[in-house]
């Protein structure tokens, strides 16, 4: 959903724009602190190679950005994201090898999560009695697979997870990754999944206080996010491979809409997907071709993001060994 | 959050648009059997009372409403709530007696739950091996409180749980449950403390699909959502007892707006807070009081709904027995 069209055509205005929109963001409260995790992460990834190889490593987002409506923050815009998608490719991206930074909505779907109710603390466990708890025959597998799948990548040093909720707090983490990410080169690759806001409203002119119902009707007037994959090309990760998503509801000019971002903000992928199908299938769009990707439908329980990240993984490989000639 | 002032001062204005919203919303999926399950429970709490005593039922409401943008829903405002208040309540409702139908948004605080981290399956527990699983020391405690707490109160027929999302689904299950406690007279309680939409879009003028970007900044109008506190107490659930909550950012309006919510739409209480301040103090607006309810500073994790329940009980006693009289 990241903005992808727009009036921007010089280079300089959008540039002026990204740099206005982080001057006015609220700062990031933790931001050293995912500093150091990042580093720490970067680091392991780089040390731990083999044959000199450098890891490679993926930065997936995942899950909607709130555009909040008022500082002391009552009311906000939501994007519909349920990270299922996200989660799913973290799995496989760490199945294919590589290391994953997670970059996710708080409450979203989590990696190894995907076959678990909603609650499953109280969904899948029942007390014999007080001090005993144990798992319902029924989950079990997949209770104890997202447990010590979980635990072995974290612990392993394999995934980092770091949780975002509005808008401002998404690209100010994401450039901080972007840029930790840099001394990979081509091995680092962007998989910008998560559902982002394209209308905020600017801090600055934000209503401090709840806006007041009660005298009829709001009129509320949204600005565009800025293009930020125009910067994290060009700017923040210039050698990074970036694939972006592009949802809509309506087929008629999905496509349109995905070739646009391929060309003007120069991803290496474009993920087009339409709401009602995304399930199901995905059309990946490159500058040469147009690839429809569907989940393998004779296998039950089989998803669009297995043979998704198998094409994205294969494409990534060919990238870095044409980036080392 | 309850839309409580407005420009409705003619009941059967306020009964045309509500009458209107709820023709025009879409119609709740699930509600035969949100019907069924209301059947049963009101059942069983006005067979299972001792000495011909009716049980006493409390409707909590938890959580905040989204209002979709657009009907094929990528975007939607929605309200801040983390749920804590109205999950704590139920478990304080609970210990008290009473039987509870938590009205809540789905994925929001659960009632046993709230000192447990955000995603507690992958948190608190670890494997040792893929075959088995256990619970971290330090959260073994929580986890099987919450565990056994939980199914006890749902399995004893003690803690209904409805879940919603957007406020259509809020409202239309509000209504069901009010009809459904009828039956129950002055022993039926309803305790708002859900950050229900003050605006929304109306179905019929709502896109259909995804609003675009790109071509500048975003106008939006929205509509005042009716008053449904007037036709709760007045044509819902005329004898119920009723709570509602009001929460604003400034403290300067919140007890006029509380006061006038008691007013208007004849409260029985309306417990005023503010935003930053919500965790430590509420003040319980009633006709004939303004109560001060602090958390009990000198005991560690001590929450202001246990005080604040307390008196709300003490004072649904007090209207049982007047209304016997």
């Amino acid at each position: 959903m990241d903005s992808m069209n727009g009036t921007d055509n010089v280079p300089e205005t959008a540039t002026l724009k990204i740099k206005a929109f982080f001057e006015s963001a609220p700062p990031l409260k933790d931001a050293a602190e995912i500093e150091t995790k990042l580093k720490e992460f970067v680091d392991r990834n780089s040390s731990s190679s083999e044959n000199g190889k450098i890891n490679r490593v993926v930065c997936v987002t995942s899950g909607g950005t709130t555009v909040p409506l008022e500082k002391r923050c009552v009311r906000y815009i939501d994007n519909f994201s349920s990270g299922h998608r996200g989660a799913a490719s973290t799995e496989y991206f760490l199945k294919a090898g590589y290391s994953v930074i997670f970059l996710y909505r708080r409450g979203t779907c989590q990696p190894f999560c995907r076959s678990l109710p909603d609650d499953p603390l109280l969904e899948c466990f029942t007390s014999t009695d007080h001090s005993s708890i144990q798992v319902d025959p029924s989950h079990a597998e997949v209770v104890k697979r997202a447990i010590s799948e979980n635990r072995s990548a974290v612990n392993g040093g394999f995934l980092l997870k770091l949780p975002f909720t509005t808008i401002f707090e998404y690209l100010q983490i994401l450039r901080l990754i972007a840029v930790s990410l840099r001394s990979l080169g081509p091995s680092a690759m962007f998989y910008l999944a998560a559902a982002v806001s394209d209308f905020y409203v600017p801090w600055e002119s934000m209503t401090v206080h709840k806006i007041q119902s009660g005298s009829g009707p709001l009129d509320m007037r949204l600005a565009q996010v800025p293009k930020m994959l125009y910067v994290l090309r060009n700017e923040w990760a210039p050698v990074a491979f970036c694939i972006s998503f592009k949802l809509e509801t309506d087929t008629d000019i999905l496509l349109g809409k995905a070739d646009m971002a391929l060309k003007k903000y120069k991803m290496h992928m474009v993920v087009a997907n339409e709401l009602s199908t995304r399930k199901e299938e995905v059309i990946v769009v490159t500058e040469q071709e147009q690839i429809t990707v569907c989940r393998d439908k004779t296998q039950a329980g089989a998803d669009v993001e297995d043979p998704l990240t198998t094409l994205v993984v294969d494409r990534h490989s060919a990238y870095i060994k044409h980036s080392d000639a």
